[in-house]
């Protein structure tokens, strides 16, 4: 079983093989990625995708030397196989296995790290340029799918590429679909393809442009524009690509390893800018995934007969599923309200809204930035836009939040998904600064829920507030609490107090209010009284409640999933500072200032002193420092 | 004089005019930009070569209900002439004046505001969308420049609006440069223009082809094939906006009035979306504009005789060209080091090491997001890249900086001029939010220099630190100060004790160290006795000399020109509260919680408190306050 790969354990022993051999090896690469990837879960339909480009790409080129970047990351798997992590690679995504995606300090074969989108070809140019200098004949080859072709940068990159005329090999791993399918008029265009039809229609206009061939002579401008309008309709995704300085090849059968050996061969011998195009089916060799390509992109563990596992017992709604359904209550209510994403329907829990109504639904794309400023011009015109972006993909459009929407005052909506530790996608996907990317931006208020029936009285009241204004919730299932049945409409900038105390105060922001409810009682058993505030607002704080807490016990500790460095702790800190108030002592709990790697979110919620125990240890360890200190340090009561 | 002016305070004026007329008015307007920009300074090249495109829109729709939105807004001056702030417009950029940029809260025939690029199509396309839900047949009008359409969101756009095919007018200002000379695949492409040259060869290329036409019976691919590649050299700017779904109209000549009222007049009619590609010069009507669109792309003021003003007598190095001249320094030591700049290779101070330098010199467009990338690419193959872009731009890249730069830890070297207030260019521009921004990302040293022979220190310390390291300096002259000849390594993460004082320690960063020296004169002669330290690093802060000061002065004043929250002082107050020292009072002074308008940096300084006389009127206070305080307040000594 697997007799092929497991004679691979670098790239330098996949071209011991013969061309004819490639196909076999390419059944065993699949066969092994179901058998994994159905176990540990990851991202199925996009590798399954890209097994045999995957082949043909290290077969014809010598990484590390030739350096090979994945856009992304979503269709590297069979990569990683191939380059020394076939027996490492169950463990991919697991706490401290191997990463999901490509990451430099794992493997020399990963010459750019990912996890966002649209970043290959500006990082592989970066690179070609540096082989021009360094006068450096080996190959630089950035893979980026179709979808990943929406986000700007790549336009931006590949400006600049056809302009420098450095050798670079783009290769568009075209599925049609990125996670879902693509939206957009380029996309649109590319897959205009090669048909019958085309050639049948070329012939057509070229005979009927001989029949002004008499005019040639005559009035020449007039005929040219006809040629012209006559040409138009054969434009290919080749003449795009030309248009901006690359050479073309393609498009090329993606599943075909002979004669994508054969083509990237030749290819190597070109000089310049090239781009390959290359077609492929997401979820090839699967049926279940070539049916459902966007089900089968992100996937939880299943069995293999092509019957989704049964979903493990929901203890509780999502956030995400939460907020989806919301944002369809809303909708019903307010014809005003139209939501936008960037590329992930599903991810955000906007599917349902998309079907209900299609007309106020956008996904624009890769494209977070463009997204938030459509949602600023939406705004402009009186309707309510609910933009929902993961956390960590909403860094892409910081500067839109700030130029768009907060300078302009404009009432869009940012729902944060995945705020917090996500878990198993690792650093590249933690929401671990939107608190503090977010805080200092002027006009803008900044919330986050302690549990799932609060974020639907958030987005309700996000909706209703009529300024620029953001929440972000964590990844996975709420806490199973009973959902109300009416919105409620929260007071801007007021948090609340649950639990009255005397020794210290914490004061929690979003997923972390549960935990340190618990924290307060496991510290009850300790004999230590510890009042807890659900804070709900980053900005404004509720400054009256924090800081009438801040007097009675002298103790703040605050606690949230965000960056400890600029973050909520930070921000009540300002304040005590502000006020006067510097001999309240303060322990921040928060993320470390350092990138969190992969993991369940328990784990690393464990790992970082952020779930029940480790805030309530940190709770008795700061009191214990504080009453052991000199006397002069005591707080005021 | 500028009689038909006169005769218009508002677009309903200039609907009176004959077609006619309208030459005898873009005279007229232009007149008045030319007496107005050479006495307040401003934007003026790129503003004189779009006065008839923007009579000529004035003309043929109706703002605001049409929408006409200016991207960035250089190009933004007749259209604030003509829409009722001809009388202000001698305002413009001054304190309380008219802003340089369109701007929503200043007219509502300011649709969109702007100042950072290529957001027009995007903030376009959402109120066509929100037109289109409301049955509304006004028409949006998106005006961009060629130099814009290399920023990536522009792109993201033009591919949503492609496909989702709403009234959306783009005007495409093709005048061949943004504010240098465009750089690009796309730039390059899009000036191939209609000549005769094109037309010849169109003829001599079809006539080949007529050769081929036995061969249609026969082997039809084969002809088809050859077709398409005879007819690929005819592609045209129109055919690039076809692939993205526009109707494409052009070019224009942009200074024939009547011409372009008739397109436009045509272009109402058309459904969908629509490119309208006009050619402008950058300068037009005025000679030395035109003949060096560069140096008056943004001009002081200057005298109308084509000669530059005598320069204000120097007192000292900008910022800007003394980073310049370290860089062609640095580059002579070391070839690895290689300039990035996104377009503004003259506002960077780069333009000597782009002359001295060509091949190890990058403008890579408006393209933030890819400069950054692009660096990690090369810092990857063992270069030192020194990215060089204003503090409010890179808030574009900041994913980036993230992604690809910090938590890869590649060596990128992130210079962000115009750090803190930039004066007349007002809230879009101002770099107030760079040490927040930057200070929670894992893995980046950020530091600021006191002065300009820091500066250069910290530039060759940066080159050879071998980490992400982010350094942000003021817009304008430095402080005068000797400059050393020989460089020095600075110790990362120290910081200097200037002045050793009793009473309070001012900490202050950046360019706020000498006016809090002064600060500190000033105090003394109120007899309170300041120590001044330059922190120099945000991150990693000086924590032992910080919590020395601290607990020596009891005291602590933070100084710097970033946004209070999550800034420089809120790193002292996190420092402080992690190491138990909350006894020790901190006063904050920097940028409060709101956009600061424009006007000069003096001004805007003093308005802040962030002059010498502000930081030691704060100072005293504070201390006064502390004085006046409960005893229990009393700082420990």
């Amino acid at each position: 079983m697997h007799k092929l790969l497991q004679s691979i354990n670098g790239p330098q022993d996949l071209k011991k093989l013969g061309v004819h051999e490639l196909p076999n090896l390419a059944e065993e690469v699949r066969s092994y990625l179901m058998e994994t990837v159905s176990k540990t879960g990851g991202h199925l339909a996009s590798n399954l995708g890209c097994v045999e480009l995957s082949i043909a790409l290290h077969y014809c080129f010598n990484s590390p030397a030739d350096k090979i970047i994945f856009d992304v990351g979503h269709q590297a798997y069979t990569h990683k196989i191939l380059t020394g992590r076939r027996d490492t690679f169950p463990t991919q995504r697991r706490y401290r296995g191997i990463s999901g995606f490509p990451k430099r300090s794992e493997s020399e074969h990963d010459a750019f790290g990912a996890g966002h989108s649209s970043t290959s070809i500006s990082a592989g140019l970066g690179m070609a340029v540096a082989n021009g200098l360094n006068g450096d004949a080996h190959r630089v080859i950035s893979v980026i799918g179709d979808g990943s072709l929406t986000g700007g940068m790549a336009f931006e990159a590949l400006n600049q590429a056809g302009h420098l005329r450095k050798n670079l090999i783009v290769v568009l791993n075209d599925n049609e679909m990125s996670i879902s399918r693509n939206v957009g008029a380029l996309s649109s265009f590319i897959s205009r393809k090669m048909t019958g039809g085309y050639y049948r229609s070329l012939k057509k206009e070229i005979e009927g442009l001989l029949t002004g061939i008499p005019a040639i002579g005559g009035n020449i401008l007039h005929f040219a524009k006809k040629a012209e309008n006559s040409l138009k309709g054969f434009l290919t995704p080749g003449t795009l690509f030309e248009a901006l300085g690359f050479e073309y090849v393609g498009p090329i059968n993606g599943h075909d390893l002979e004669a994508m050996v054969g083509i990237l061969e030749n290819v190597k011998q070109i000089e310049g800018p090239i781009l390959v195009h290359v077609m492929t089916k997401k979820g090839k060799g699967y049926g279940p995934a070539e049916d459902m390509p966007d089900k089968f992109h992100g996937v939880s563990p299943f069995s293999l007969d092509g019957k989704p596992a049964p979903a493990p017992r929901a203890v509780a709604p999502s956030y995400t599923q939460v907020f989806g359904e919301t944002m369809v209550k809303l909708a019903e209510r307010d014809p005003k309200v139209v939501a936008i994403t960037a590329a992930m329907p599903d991810g955000t829990g906007l599917t349902p809204f998309a079907k209900r109504y299609p007309e106020r639904f956008f996904d624009v794309g890769i494209a977070e930035q463009h997204a938030l400023t459509f949602a600023a011009g939406l705004a402009t015109q009186g309707f309510a836009p609910v933009a929902a972006i993961y956390s960590t993909f909403a860094q892409r459009a910081y500067d839109q939040v700030f130029h768009d929407i907060c300078l302009q005052k404009l009432p869009v909506v940012l729902c944060l998904d995945r705020g917090g530790l996500v878990g198993d996608d690792g650093p590249t996907h933690h929401g671990a600064f939107d608190l503090s990317y977010l805080r200092h931006l002027p006009e803008l208020t900044v919330m986050a829920p302690k549990d799932e029936n609060e974020l639907q009285h958030m987005v309700y009241t996000a909706v209703g507030y009529g300024r620029p204004i953001a929440l972000r919730y964590p990844r996975g299932a709420g806490f199973g609490v009973p959902m109300d049945r009416e919105f409620k409409e929260l007071p801007i900038g007021k948090g609340e107090l649950l639990q009255d105390g005397t020794d210290l105060t914490l004061v929690a922001i979003g997923s972390t209010v549960h935990p340190a409810l618990e924290a307060a009682a496991l510290l009850k058993e300790q004999g230590i009284s510890a009042a807890v505030v659900n804070a709900r607002f980053v900005k404004p704080l509720d400054e009256e409640l924090i800081l009438s807490q801040a007097e009675k016990t002298g103790c703040i500790v605050t606690v949230e999933e965000n960056a400890l460095m600029g973050g909520f702790g930070s921000a009540v800190l300002e304040l005590l500072a502000d006020r006067g108030l510097s001999q309240v002592r303060v322990k921040r709990i928060g993320i470390p200032d350092r990138y969190i790697e992969q993991g369940s979110q328990a784990q690393l919620r464990a790992d970082l002193g952020l779930d029940k125990e480790g805030i309530a240890a940190t709770c008795a360890a700061f009191l214990k420092g504080r009453r052991a200190d000199a006397p002069q340090l005591a707080c005021v009561k």
